[in-house]
């Protein structure tokens, strides 16, 4: 018999029973995840995103958040992008003012993705 | 009428209307969320995660994780680290090894919190 003849899912000459390089989660889910997870890494923006959430119709515009968290609108501005680069929140340009609303589809899918690990 | 006649929630003298400073998450629910989100803000530490809980019996030695991410003991003995300072990991050691488990309590909570924004 030859190396060839074993079947594909015979264990490794060794013994060793590592998970596969393929195992767990994909990379690409794993990075999306890693990406949310980065910018909900810091206590002002998760405050930032739950003072959107808990405005007026689950929006809030940026000259309405700097107060709250104590920080410069150019600061408040910085986070915000992280959180709009994760996909967590949205951004609307009004006049003068930039409006943001929290994507209720990101919380909810990496609640999922959380719950089914 | 003096000052102090003024109604405690009356609207400030310029009408501002930003939301109070303790509006939103409080702080250390905020501080908690990040811990988690900084710990999950690493592609290879969600596959760490997503291993261990793929793992028979919800768990994992990390000699048997280290090949599947392609890095050193050394490395993903840190990112453990971080994952388990975050709750979201339990260590227990035996023998030489030490095994991992994932805290789903941590996963549900955080879910949950993410769903209640």
């Amino acid at each position: 018999m030859t190396i060839t003849d074993a079947p594909i899912d015979a264990p490794a000459a060794d013994g060793c029973c590592a998970p596969e390089a393929d195992a767990g989660m994909p990379r690409d889910e794993a990075e999306r995840l890693a990406k949310v997870g980065k910018a909900l890494g810091d206590p002002t923006r998760v405050r930032l995103l739950s003072l959107i959430a808990a405005g007026a119709r689950g929006e809030a515009c940026v000259c309405d958040l700097t107060a709250p968290v104590g920080l410069s609108q150019g600061t408040v501005s910085h986070h915000m992008r992280v959180l709009a680069e994760a996909g967590l929140v949205e951004r609307e340009q009004r006049g003068k003012w930039a409006y943001y609303s929290v994507v209720r589809g990101t919380l909810e899918q990496t609640a999922a993705v959380l719950r089914g690990l």
